[in-house]
């Protein structure tokens, strides 16, 4: 993509109202624009990342089985009155001119689990994993945390069905594991716990994946011999204490919740009187758990916890591109030499952002390093008399000086 | 994918009130489920079928220079005010219980225009293309045609920004360009005709993407020289005419609306006042072209389109999978087989739906052609006496005693 064709390009003043470091940097950069408070629109480089954070999810809750469908994120007002949520204030509610009223989906309990009792019924069928990713509603009256917490955003929900518990907690922990391999590939695994929460009423714990990030909302104590932790919201009065080891030297830590499991047992199958028969022909309710992870608030993360004071840090495997090339001067050679690597990276399918803009070093080092592309080649008169181009890492201080003829290679391997 | 696995099997009863070809089918193939009225869930063979259509239309409109973003369903109520669409009935209303109020999107001119006011200032960032693939929603009263008119559907919006009226006819011929490339590609363009309609206060037409279709909710007119047509909406009280050779032996037909080009000019330009400077530093309103084509409804018109009376007949291009393996029988040497093939397909990445269940014959077959992927292939002992297996086109009767050795070439011809 050439930089001069791209919408959405750098901007110096941010709303003054978004005072994290996520909107701040995202805006800055040219990734999100702001159309209302908690409201976003993902401009061009900033849906390209969202859109790799998808594909890796994607690819790992199929390899755990994962089926994915699509539900409305119109819902029925009929279905939420039977679990006795339709009033919860989180709920956004529509309606049309001819006096319909629905509710705007923040989760989907209310939805999959009718349609699940529609077309399952024996023992035969189960177990099954049902996931979407899709745009969910929040009335939130404070939408002040950039993309970690939007009135509209993008979030993958999946549900499980069981016949029995031991077949639910198998796949909670098949499901844990896939968690933590999403964190690992987009790079905030190791700050990433493994966090007791509240179980609600069916079950003691709930577990969610809190990153670490001073930008986070929730304050979490962690116990470093177990790598997990517990959140601050459970521990009550008393002393916190690992559930595990029973360690109470534990770390105090603000976090942000980016995702959270939960096994929901019968709470809405028996709501929806969801139940199959067994091998003897007796019905009984199914076991659920549900599994939740907000897109758009790990995009958020990734961009509080990589970035320094010139801007963002992407991890490669969720950068908008792989390489950010830019010109330096406007002399034909350079220019030539520019559009000629520009091609042949291409061709190669190497992602490429370049910088054929007129502008000075000055301005392109400063917009490289706020869009934070991991790998930078700078075509320039000085190195192109050695036939050769600067590459650095936007993660170090240190460039290399790499010949035009080994360029590629240089990049297939970096 | 297995079968016997997948979530959304077949069923033989749809609701009543379901009388349209497309949502008959598609709720009978386990393609779609119905919500609520007018509101789907796309099951995972639907959604397999939604996701090929919305590639090959991000293909074709990034190949005339379209970058994707992704703006969001809620809407700002002052904008809407602006434009004087507010209290418009198709827009659905939303509520918090803070008492904020959002317009739920069913186009999106009233965010773009403002959105590229911001970033856009000079006469040489002219012209830009900004596109989404995203959910609308609308406030229909009778939603009665299945997934043609929904109130909760997927939709590709483009809009162009030019400096003067030259280039933005230039573009709104490319644009049509990619719409009969996309119509071409998914199998309809050959029903699809270019039809003259209103074009509002700005221009005497806009053109609609109309396919012939009994299902149609327009009435058009089309000249057999030209292979264009005229909605019957223009018409009024005059005999129809063809407005490019005035031919007025023109033949009626039924329409599906399946996509809208319109040049808005400085309609909504105008009313955010979003002007650009031209080389003197004079200031000028842009000029702006919409172009629209709905996915879902575009998945319900192929279907209308390519059925017979056992089910759809999917266009190869846009199939949920290629190949639908049945195996026939229960002996081991016939499962074996089966499960070698599967493997194979599988290894040569062709995508397969294996129907791995313990059912009759005549259930798999009425499933095979209900579901409409377009090559069958049945394992059973008959032919591996031979060492062959059955091939059948679905959208032909005839079918070919095939080697098992020679099976993988003969698909890739196929």
């Amino acid at each position: 993509m050439r930089q001069s064709k791209l919408f959405g390009q750098t901007i110096k003043e941010v709303p003054k109202d978004e005072t994290s470091i996520n909107a701040q940097l995202l805006l800055r950069g040219g990734f999100v624009d702001k159309s209302m408070a908690g409201v976003y629109t993902y401009l061009p480089l900033g849906l390209r990342v969202l859109n790799k954070i998808e594909n890796i999810i994607r690819e790992e809750i199929n390899a755990i089985g994962g089926q994915e469908i699509l539900m409305p994120a119109l819902q029925n007002k009929e279905d939420w009155k039977i679990t006795g949520r339709w009033d919860i204030d989180v709920m956004m509610k529509v309606k049309t001119f001819f006096d319909k009223e629905y509710g705007l989906g923040w989760t989907h309990e209310e939805v999959v689990t009718p349609l699940a009792k529609k077309y399952i019924k024996s023992y035969k069928d189960f177990p099954f994993y049902l996931y979407q990713i899709q745009t969910k509603f929040r009335s939130e009256k404070r939408a002040k945390s950039g993309i970690l917490r939007g009135r509209e955003f993008s979030m993958k929900d999946l549900y499980s069905f069981h016949t029995n518990e031991e077949d639910l907690n198998k796949f909670y922990d098949l499901a844990k594991e896939a968690y933590f391999k999403i964190f690992e590939r987009v790079g905030v695994k190791n700050k990433t716990y493994l966090t007791f929460a509240s179980g609600g009423d069916f079950s003691k714990y709930s577990h969610e994946f809190q990153t670490l990030s001073s930008a986070g909302e929730d304050t979490i104590y962690i116990c470093d011999k177990c790598k997990i932790a517990i959140n601050k919201e459970i521990v009550e009065n008393n002393q916190p204490e690992c559930p595990q080891c029973k360690n109470k030297n534990l770390k105090e830590e603000k976090a942000i919740e980016t995702g959270n499991i939960f096994k929901l047992k019968t709470k809405f199958t028996e709501a929806f009187n969801f139940k199959f028969l067994d091998e003897k022909g007796k019905e009984n309710l199914v076991l659920m758990g549900c599994y939740g992870l907000g897109l758009t608030r790990l995009m958020g993360t990734i961009v509080e916890i990589f970035n320094d004071q010139n801007g963002i840090i992407w991890p490669e495997s969720i950068a908008p591109y792989k390489v950010h090339l830019v010109h330096l001067g406007n002399e034909t050679e350079v220019i030539e030499e520019a559009e000629k690597i520009y091609n042949a990276l291409q061709k190669e399918k190497i992602e490429v952002l370049y910088d054929d803009r007129k502008e000075s070093a000055g301005v392109k080092f400063k917009d490289s390093d706020l869009i934070g592309i991991p790998l930078r080649i700078v075509v320039s008169e000085k190195t192109l008399k050695k036939n050769s181009v600067e590459v650095k890492k936007r993660s170090k201080d240190e460039f290399d000086i790499i010949e035009i003829d080994k360029l590629i290679d240089f990049i297939k391997k970096n």
